[in-house]
């Protein structure tokens, strides 16, 4: 079933789950057909269902959850000035040399200081061209002509967080909102990165989690601490392993030129300790750029304080949507040796090694797979029954075909938490075997009480392994 | 609260729907405070939720529901051969002339014969252009370099489908999937529209919710057939006003190229019958010349079958989900006038007419908002503990400002399907009073059974006004 070598037995790899996510149908290349498009993937079946999942727990967590957060859904082709406001026209942007005998292409930052002096290429040591500014936003034109001035020229939004700027004013008019109050948004977000790599952690075109609150100036530091423990705690009920999340602070040379403090929360991926979410206190710089650029007054009058009146300073997190879709493959994936029950028990599959994926049931793609024993005798048609009923509540998947143990092993590669077995007792008494995916127990369950109990499980679910 | 004039009242129209939609957060114009971006919109608090719970509704009824149809989502950045083989860079256009004199831009099918042929401007009479062909795909470029050749030119996708088709193989290995199979998808296309319009209704960046749906060649008439019927009776089940609702079949000289047949579900706008949901028969046209371009075997195998092969059928099943949202705020929108029930009553607001958005309660943005009647004698506190109950299941809103009738209307107006009500009386006995947004009438029930007596009310109801 899975296609380890027997010397990185156990090991989470991004090779074994590059393959695992293609082969299970989490994660295909983009335009495969055509040789691939690079930078983008594909989100198949059980890839979408567990970005849904995400990205509900997120905006749950973030929205329903806090009465201070309001959504946003904002248009991935803004107003071209907003990118003048925020620096993205002047300073997103790589330092790039080529080489111009064997034309590789470099980023000036990543290559040694005396070949850029030299002007020799590190590949081959021909001659380097000099270093241009390369800017990182893909372009567009709007409207019938791509006329040479670019008056027409949009850009796809590289980061999410402007629309929630350009719209704070509009929020707090129809909404009624008051500061401390937050702004969250899900979207798609696109980079023209020369060096993609990682598989989809770093990629052209993804998705981001954000959310921005605005607080009063010198409240900040107190709602950035107060941010930084939440973000924490939320990875925490996800189920993540704790002990592969560290928190890294933003050096002077790292922070950005809005920022007056930077946090990023790092995951310790098969690759190395990678960030995964920024929780940054970005000052009035945001909000200060737009009233300026747009000619707006963007002050917040503080109607319940004499009409006070200021910019306010913002506290944002911004998460990977994508991102962490990688992240909780990565944390679920394990290998364990199983000791092959036999006739007896129902484990046997050939294998004695089985690939997991130990999702947490509130995110796994499929949380309950309805099996028959057999196909004959009336077990499928029961089986079948019972999907019906679950999948009211849940995603279900069925599979009837080959032994129980290569069935409950397909199962585990994709993550399902449960998986519910009618059996020739079934048909007698009505019982079914629920058996768990963690511990790979059964317990006989009434078929009436499935639902419900699921629901129970999956509240009461603690990860173990 | 409402802003209608007198001479239309009780009646939707655009301006009302576009202005409402503004002043409680459901659309904003996108980069409003740079001037607007055209065609392209912002989804407020409200607006993201409803587009939220369309998507999920919908995600739910193709994809959990039909043990048949997976989910997908495919990147927005495609190879670009995929739009030589799906007819787009040959035929994705619009004829296009100008006017030398007075720069107006026309499209050609949509001025006078005469104009034509006289090249002469229907506005001014200046000369006209001849009609160029002009592609509506949005071009940018991948990599570090526009060069000059367009070799690294790739398209925003201006539709969904053609990321399940490239895929279908990918599926069907992954997913173990057998024909008749679908897979459903929503994401965001654009289209580099000249006139974009009617607010919402045709923009440049939308979003689609389709579904494909593979099937054996001659059984595609009866396949066509039933998904007729089940996006008919979708909308039924959204609590959509069916005499809005009508069957339009293409012509022989509406039908695209690759259609065996289409019919469109079209809904009537304030603006007139318009499109919401296309149901086509598309033949083996797609996947003959995703083969063809590809070099690919896309042929299906049917194992079951003496391992019969054929290029299958497709049925596509295609919704605009943004179009859908302001297809249900028109078909929502109501102006009722209400007697005024006085000091006795709680519904006394001041107005004699109130506007009313009547979602079927599983859409609407804010499901239940939670009121105390007075902020003192400790009802806030009471009202603040079952809004922090109540949000673990439903989205709340919370309001204590101004006069409770002036409350409901603010409620009305974005269509929160219930109301709760803190009183005096609740503190004596634990009882709250429920409100229903439609009737406006009142029941009173315990606070410990809210959350089960909303779970029914959603299952249980009917549209009547």
């Amino acid at each position: 079933m899975s296609d380890v070598s027997t010397d990185n037995r156990g090991k989470a790899t991004m090779e074994k789950i590059t393959s695992l996510a293609k082969r299970r149908g989490f994660v295909f290349q983009s335009s495969e057909i055509y040789g691939g498009q690079s930078g983008a993937w594909d989100y198949g079946p059980l890839g979408i269902e567990l970005k849904n999942r995400i990205a509900r727990n997120w905006w749950r967590e973030m929205t329903q959850l806090h009465d201070d957060i309001v959504g946003l859904d904002a248009a991935i082709l803004m107003h071209p000035r907003v990118w003048e406001a925020s620096g993205h026209v002047e300073n997103f942007t790589d330092p790039l040399v080529d080489c111009k005998k064997c034309k590789a292409r470099f980023r000036a930052d990543q290559i040694p200081q005396e070949n850029l002096s030299s002007k020799k290429c590190p590949d081959c040591g021909g001659e380097l061209t000099d270093t241009r500014k390369f800017n990182l936003m893909f372009k567009t034109h709007i409207g019938p002509v791509e006329k040479n001035d670019d008056s027409n020229a949009v850009y796809l939004r590289p980061e999410t967080a402007q629309g929630i700027y350009v719209n704070y004013k509009n929020i707090i008019q129809s909404s009624r909102m008051k500061i401390p109050f937050g702004i969250a948004q899900i979207g798609k977000a696109f980079r023209n990165e020369i060096v993609t790599k990682n598989f989809i952690f770093r990629t052209c075109e993804f998705e981001q989690m954000e959310m921005q609150y605005f607080v009063k100036p010198g409240t900040d530091v107190e709602w950035f601490n107060k941010w930084k423990e939440r973000r924490w705690a939320y990875y925490e009920k996800l189920g993540v392993k704790m002990d592969s999340l560290r928190w890294h602070q933003h050096g002077s040379d790292e922070l950005a030129h809005y920022a007056k403090d930077a946090y990023d929360i790092e995951y310790l991926f098969p690759m190395g300790w990678k960030e995964l979410e920024g929780v940054h206190n970005r000052s009035n710089y945001d909000l200060s750029r737009h009233a300026q650029f747009s000619g707006k007054d963007l002050q917040y009058i503080d109607q319940e304080n004499n009409n006070e009146r200021y910019i306010p300073f913002i506290i944002e997190t911004s998460a990977g949507l994508t991102r962490t879709l990688l992240m909780l493959i990565c944390d679920a994936y394990d290998e364990e040796k199983v000791a092959d029950k036999g006739s007896g028990g129902t484990e046997a599959s050939g294998d004695d090694w089985r690939t997991v994926l130990r999702f947490h049931p509130a995110i796994a793609p499929v949380t309950v797979a309805v099996l028959p024993l057999m196909k004959k005798d009336g077990l499928a048609e029961m089986a079948l029954d019972i999907r019906q009923e679950l999948k009211e509540d849940y995603t279900t998947d069925y599979d009837q075909a080959g032994a129980i143990g290569r069935r409950y092993r397909r199962q585990d590669e994709a993550g399902t938490p449960f998986c519910v077995t009618v059996d020739y007792e079934s048909k007698e008494n009505g019982t079914v075997t629920l058996r768990f995916r963690d511990s790979m127990e059964q317990v006989r369950v009434h078929k009436n009480e499935l639902a419900s109990r699921l629901r129970e499980e999956i509240k009461a679910y603690k990860r173990t392994k």
